[in-house]
């Protein structure tokens, strides 16, 4: 059952008439503990699959690293569930930060964060790029048409990072912040230039989902579904194209319409 | 625009031709920070609705309560996003455990447990309570109209509390977990007694999902959409039904069988 994403369960169906017994796919769902630098740093439960990329996208999103190059190493235990991470340079006071709420952003003044790692993490977009309803409409589908686990089991987020061209990579998470991060270490780990990049999620835009586009770096966000208006303000104020309830006919443009040329 | 669920806000809509500017319903999120015997707990970000009862149910589910009387103060800034929490009995120690893993869980021998406060505050449901496939669809149908902020947003969660007759009280978050956690907090300042109760949930059945519903104390959970095997695991063990998928024609029923009698 390890880093699969679906496993094959006995389940009771029940038609409207009858109760049957019967074989499903469901998602599979298991913990992983980040151990950094000896120190137990935190426990996620997720999609048993690219942890790697889980565990330095989840990293850079927390504020503990920077590039790819900040860790030293990089080990996983899969049967166990466990990440082993040494960083190049020790942080031992990083963890006070962590999960700490950002004070100064209640005033009513300034950006709207929470939490301070977002302070340090979430960046100002500032691309060029620009694509037509089109786009819009082709990515959502290619996203949708591109989970065969989703298919499967109802019961994952799918993440895409997308050029006008169609889906680069797409990564598949039972929890939305996860399929995010990712992404996000994939496009560390391989450098991955994000000018022309558009990011296509399955799931809500919340701030949490706002946050983590604005630190993988994409200008535009395109999703089926709706957002907060927490997500909303942080996107206008971060520069990033929210676009949201992408359907067969229309959607919705909440933020920088500009990006959004017809 | 506090303590309320939604807000209207200006937006672009693209209808297959062009573009037209209006009016729309966003869901509101905010963030709420608990303040426990004057540190820093946790800060969430959540809808700023019945703040009181999220504080107690997040206070119970994180094992630092077990009754409401366990709090000796709670008073709420709502402008600010601050819940001060006095308790009864301060728990200097109590913070050690937070989220931290369970790592006797790991040997592949009991409970499926990831994290210590789960080890100390998820029940095993013992309740005799049987339900009809009748009363899933009912009360599923119920949940669904029941909420004005789904139908207006399309961005929120619904958790309801059901006998066989209907649901009981119903709570809405932008955070599933916290749209449960105002349901565990209303059960234990107004001391629900849980014998006769079913929980109907409008998101998937993840691990934590089940485990909230566990320490809520309900023996059936209902879903419209999909579990995963971790809180099938845990669902079996802890003596709970799980039922999902539940749609117009039929439902899957995955674990405890015995309490949905035809």
């Amino acid at each position: 059952m390890l880093n699969e994403i679906t496993t094959s369960q006995h389940i009771v169906k029940y038609n409207g008439l009858t109760f049957i017994e019967e074989e499903d796919n469901i998602a599979v769902e298991s913990a992983l503990t980040i151990i950094l630098d000896g120190e137990e740093f935190a426990t996620m439960v997720c999609t048993p699959s690219k942890l790697k990329e889980l565990v330095v996208g989840f990293l850079a999103s927390e504020g503990v690293i920077r590039v790819f190059q900040d860790i030293l190493s990089i080990q996983i235990d899969e049967g166990k569930g466990f990440a082993y991470v040494e960083l190049v340079k020790k942080q031992s006071n990083q963890k006070n930060f962590h999960s700490k709420r950002f004070i100064g952003s209640c005033c009513g003044k300034g950006r709207q964060f929470y939490f301070h790692n977002d302070v340090m993490t979430a960046k100002t977009i500032l691309t060029k790029l620009t694509i037509t309803p089109e786009h819009c409409h082709q990515l959502m589908t290619q996203l949708q048409e591109s989970s065969v686990e989703f298919q499967e089991t109802g019961g994952v987020h799918n993440a895409a990072l997308c050029t006008k061209d169609g889906i680069v990579i797409s990564r598949t998470d039972i929890g939305r912040h996860n399929a995010l991060d990712k992404l996000f270490g994939y496009c560390l780990i391989h450098k991955i230039s994000l000018k022309d990049k558009i990011l296509a999620f399955s799931g809500r835009i919340s701030s949490e989902v706002l946050l983590k586009a604005a630190k993988i770096g994409v200008g535009i966000i395109l999703s089926k579904s709706a957002p907060t208006n927490l997500a909303l303000s942080l996107a206008e104020d971060l520069g990033i194209t929210a676009v949201g309830f992408i359907r067969r006919r229309g959607f919705n443009v909440y933020t920088h319409q500009e990006r959004i040329q017809g």
